[in-house]
Formats: C-alpha cells, structure tokens, sequence
C-alpha cells in the first residue's frame, strides 16, 4: 500500500454500507403518533422540491430572456447536481424529533429544502474566494462561466466575467432560498417561530467564512480561532441552526431546543474537524475536490495549528519542514510527505481524540433528550457517522 | 462657459429648490381618511429604520467577534451614508396611494426600507464587477477592504482580499434585506401577497445585472438590448417592482396595481435614460462617481446605442471617431469632445425625446388612476423631477 493511502476515508461503498446499516428507518403502522410514520430519509424529497422551486422561476427568469435563461439552467445543475442534503436533513430531524404535527409535513420539507440554496450561495461565493477550480467533481462555477466566455471570444476579461457571473448567480441562490422558504407555506406562527434561526444561521455562516478569511490573510493559525471558525462556518451552519430550525417551527418545549443545541454545536464541530481530515487525507473520488488541498492553500485548520504547536514544542526542525510543505504547491511525494508529517506530529491524533470527546458529550446530551424515538435514533447514526475511521 | 458645462445636471441647490416645490405634503388634518395624515416623505424614516435594524444585528454580529463586528459597521456606514432611499420611496407611495390602513404605517415603513438593503448588495457586487473605485463620494467596499489589508501587511493579494470581503458584505446585505423585510411586523395576508413581488424583484434585477455584463462582454450595443437591460436592472427594480410592493400590501385594486405597472414601467425607463445622461455629463459632486465613467467604461447604454445608429448612418469618420473615444481611458479635452460628439450625432436629443415620451405617458396612466391624491402628487412631481434638463 502506498503511503497515499495510510489513511484511509469514507468511500462510495462504505458510504452505501453505512446507508445500509443506518436505515431508512419507518415506525411501524398503526402507532399512535402520526409523526413516526414520516420518513428520516428525505435527500430524495428535498431534490424534489428543489426541482419543483427551480422550474417555477421560469415565469420571472424567462421573459428575461435566453441570456438569463442559460445562467438559471447552470444554478439549476449546480444545485441539482449533488450535495449530501446534511442541512435539510439536520432541519427535518429537529422537526420529526420535537414531534411536529404530521399534516405540516408538506411545507415544512419545503422549507427545510431552502437550506440547500443557501448552501449553493455559499459554495459558490467561497469558491470565487478561494479561488477554486474544482466542486462536486466539476468545474466551479466561475471557472465554467469563464470558459463560456472565452469560448465565444467575447470582449474583456474571460476570468473577470465568469468571477462576475458566479457573484450574481451566488446572489440568485440566497435570494431564491429565502423566496422559497417564505413560499413553503409555513403557518405565520411557524414563520414567526423560524424567523431569528433562519436569520442568525445566515448572518453567522457569513461571519465565519470573514472570519476564516481574515484569519488566513493575518497569519492567524491558533487552535482558538480555528474553533472559532469551525463554530460559525459550520457547527451552527450545518448542524445546530438547522435543527434549531425545524424544531422551532415544530413549536419544540424550550428543553428540546436547548438539547438540539447542545448535541449540534458537539457534533457540528466534530463534522468540520473530520471534513479538515478529509481535505489532507480525502478521496477526491467522494470528496469532489483534489485531494490535499488545505494543504496547498495553508488553509487555518485545527489539524494545521495542532500540527504547529507540536512542531514548535520540538527542536528537530519540524517547523521548517511544516512551513515548506504547507501553502505552496506540491508534488505529490511533497503531498505524502505532508500528511506523514501531520501524522508524525500527532496532529491527526488529536484532531481523532476531539472527535472522540465532541461526539460522546453530543451523545450524552442526545440521550437527555425526550424526542421522537426514530430522529433521536437517526441523530445518533449521524453523530457516530462523523467518527468513523479507519488506520 | 466651458464646453464641460454646456449640459447642466441637478445640482444640491437645484435639489434643494425641487424639494421646496415638491413638498412634504400633508393632508389637511380632520380629513376622512386617516391615511392621508401619513407624510409623503419619508426619507429620514427609512435611515431610522435602517439604524435600527443594523443595531438589532449586534446579537449576532458581536458573538462571533470584532473581525465581523468592525466588517458589520462597513456595512452600515455604506447603508446609512447616503442614497436617495427612492426604492422605499416608491414603495411607501404605492402603497399610500393604494389607501393601505394608516395603523398598518409602523410595520410598511419598516418592509419599505428593507429595499436599500438590496439595493447595499447590488451596489457593493455591482462595484466589485465594474471593478469601479469610487461610490457615493468614498472608496468602493472592495477598494477600502483592499486598503485595510494592504496597511496591515496582511499576507496574500490585497485586491482578492477587499474583494472577498466585498462579497461576503454584499451577501449580508442581501440576507439582511430578507431578514428586516420578514421581521417587519407585516400581518400573513400582507406577507403573503407581497411576496411574489418581493421575489421577482430581486430575480429581474439580477438577470438585469446579468444582461448588462453579457452584453458588454458580446459586444452588443443594440438600442433593443439596451431597453431590455433598462427595464429589468432598473425599471422593475427600481420604480415599478417597489410601487408594486407596496400596493400589495395595501391589498390595492387590480386596476390600481395596473395602473402602477404602466406608470412604474415608463417612469423607470426615463429615470435610466437621466442616469445615462448623468453618466456621461453628471457633476461628480452630485453623483458621487467621477464624470464621464459610462464613457471611458464603454457602457452599453441606449445614449451610446443612438449615438452608434446615428454614426453608421455618416460617411464623416463619426464611427470611427466614436469607437476612438468610448471604452479607453479619457483626458480632460478627450472627454468634451467625446460629450460633444454625442451631441453633434443627435443622441443626447434622441434620449431627451424618449424621456419626454415615456414622462408624457406614465403621467397619462397616472391621471386615470384612482388613488390618494397626496400619492399621486407625489409621484407626479417624481415623474416631473425624471424629466428636468437645463441646457
């Protein structure tokens, strides 16, 4: 085995194994709550609704013109064309686990499907930022637009006008998530009830993607800020805002909604340190990306500054060989390398042990909870999913 | 008089005089309808809406840290230090004129003023795209960032950085616009009929947006584009889609919204023409971007599209001397003559008449209309303002 693959991650077969063993899980008939006949699985659902939502814009997007039309259709592809639902997903959990009323269903998996236009928004905009050129095995956004352009020979430059495009269609994402989670149907108790969460969760991703950013431009790499960044890019983004979401329109007791937060930040973290292992140790067949990424771009992980420390505790020169592997191009010995020296360092280690810890007090604080029986069960199977490895 | 000056554009005193004349106008007190006793101009409101609501943030902004805090007051500075506030204005007038409850007033002005907070992500993205430096009088939000990082010797390219921030505040803009107009106290059934406007508002502007880029980048500097691009980048967006806004929320007659959409449409187009002709002979003074911009930025507008139409049809080197002045940085003596060559070829006529013509029906549609005559005032007097010229 190549030292490429010491460290080995979630593969399309294990992930279908994994699927296997989780479920899709259904209470059996006949049970007294209503709610324990909806489905935990809804990534089918959502790309439903989203492709319901898409196509109904053509009565704005059309008379527009072909122009427009054509742009659209890319958004379209792009939202359609991939993604885990994880957001969507959180967002039913809170509402099936805080037991909302089963003829909500319709609207409420609307709603919870807006997550994921927020989603492209984000993606898109973090991938001019980052200067990316690969997501979801295919070209960025502003990379394709740019092709376009350069294609046809346009006027100008080819790379401004695809950044310029991937802007505008970024912003056409956020503002279809809020057009489509407005127009889901929620009741006005239930709008009311999801209006702070849907509003804080927007405003934090932002910050942290600032956040994350500026800590990169100042040379910023303390584990304390990269939690930091990993509290608002993600934890509360990914995990905590939106079961914090669908619990609030379920009209959940004030203790479900203080456990869903507790089990969210937890586990939301440990998502985001096992996503940092990804990008140094990641399959670019299931990640979409190039594997070692992070490591070119000397993006500010916990797994990066952990490594630092370490490597500043010790006089043999590690602190050179980190800082000459990481931010910079590399071959793929140079890549090898990297990762063996993460490892070396116990960087990986100690990023595995946080996960460990985040992922037992979630679970404690899931166990405290009086939810729905087959979310609480789903949530588990999540959290222990975000554990998983394998040396 | 220098040949700079042979075409007079509002000025502050000029501004001031047209205020005197327009009003504020209040109805008589002790009139039937109390929604007459609302006052017509509420630009002063909005900016307290606005610093209301940009303080409300700080439960969210200030946890996440001073990097996003000092971020968040860049954004408002930018939202409160200047503009027109005409979207809002539009929006009240639509809905003062469409008789809307006077107890609703509260909840109104606050969705009215939420407008400027899209209008913040447009100016701050369409900034980034047209790589322009200077707005409202200061640094553009990508320039000032790009500052920022350049003083503090951060690492990496400054110009990405300002960028990068430039789009992250402008999706917050954009975010918050939805966050302020959902918060806004608006009752279900007004919510629920100003939604669909709401939407296609901020889809038109930017398939509005996209056109202009797209056109520019194809070279394609038909007049029919350019009507095209005027229409959804600023007559929905700017005059018909808030006066629009604002009679569904009164729950306004199919005949009133009717009403609305000709004169909104028609009034729109002659407010772009006037920023055309700003956009070439403006005092920067008053417009807040340097003069000639449009020139030397080779924007596609319906002025540069007659001025192409008239030339072609000359065997005098108009076309030649035309393409020699447009798109390329411009000296002092290069841009009077590139004004007074536009003149020569009957353009600057040309979008008066059309002014003229579009003024001349949109007040006919406004007569006919049956709505608050202090609205209807009002939006005579701004459909008056759209026209006014001095040579």
């Amino acid at each position: 085995m190549s030292r490429g693959h010491y460290y080995r991650i979630e593969t399309p077969a294990r992930r279908a194994a994994a699927t296997a063993v989780i479920g899709p899980v259904r209470a059996p008939a006949g049970t007294v709550r209503r709610v324990t006949s909806q489905p935990v699985e809804i990534v089918p659902t959502v790309e439903t609704e989203l492709a319901s939502f898409l196509a109904s814009r053509s009565d704005v997007v059309d008379p527009v013109g072909p122009v427009y039309r054509a742009a659209a259709d890319a958004l379209s592809r792009f939202v359609l064309g991939g993604g885990k639902r994880i957001r969507p997903s959180f967002a039913w959990l809170g509402w099936l686990g805080a037991r909302g009323a089963a003829e909500r269903e319709k609207s409420v998996l609307t709603a919870c499907s807006a997550l994921e236009l927020v989603q492209a928004c984000a993606l898109i905009h973090d991938d001019i930022i980052d200067s990316s050129s690969t997501r979801r095995g295919a070209p960025t956004i502003h990379l394709d637009q740019a092709r376009l352009h350069r294609e046809r020979g346009w006027d100008g430059s080819s790379e401004h006008y695809g950044i310029s495009v991937a802007i505008l269609l970024g912003d056409l994402a956020l503002a279809w998530a809020d057009d489509m989670f407005l127009a889901a149907g929620l009741t006005a108790d239930e709008l009311e009830r999801a209006a702070p969460t849907w509003a804080a969760m927007r405003t934090e991703v932002l910050g942290g993607q600032l956040l994350d950013i500026t800590a990169e431009a100042a040379d910023d790499g303390t584990i304390d800020t990269a939690m930091r960044i990993n509290r608002y890019k993600t934890a509360c983004y990914t995990v905590q805002r939106p079961l914090d979401l669908g619990a609030a329109i379920a009209g959940a007791s004030d203790a479900v909604l203080a456990g869903y937060r507790s089990f969210g930040a937890d586990i939301g973290i440990a998502f985001q340190l096992r996503d940092d292992l990804l990008g140094v140790y990641g399959d670019p067949g299931v990640t979409g990306k190039p594997s070692g990424d992070d490591l070119r771009e000397g993006k500010r992980t916990v797994l990066m500054a952990a490594a630092r420390m370490a490597a500043a505790g010790r006089a043999d020169g590690s602190t050179e060989r980190l800082r000459a592997l990481i931010g910079v191009p590399l071959s793929p010995d140079q890549l090898a390398d990297a990762r063996q020296l993460l490892i070396d360092l116990g960087a990986v280690a100690e990023v595995e042990r946080r996960i460990d810890d985040l992922t037992e007090r979630a679970l404690a604080a899931l166990d405290a909870l009086d939810i729905e029986p087959v979310a609480a069960e789903r949530l588990r199977a999540l959290a222990l999913a975000a554990t998983r490895r394998d040396f």
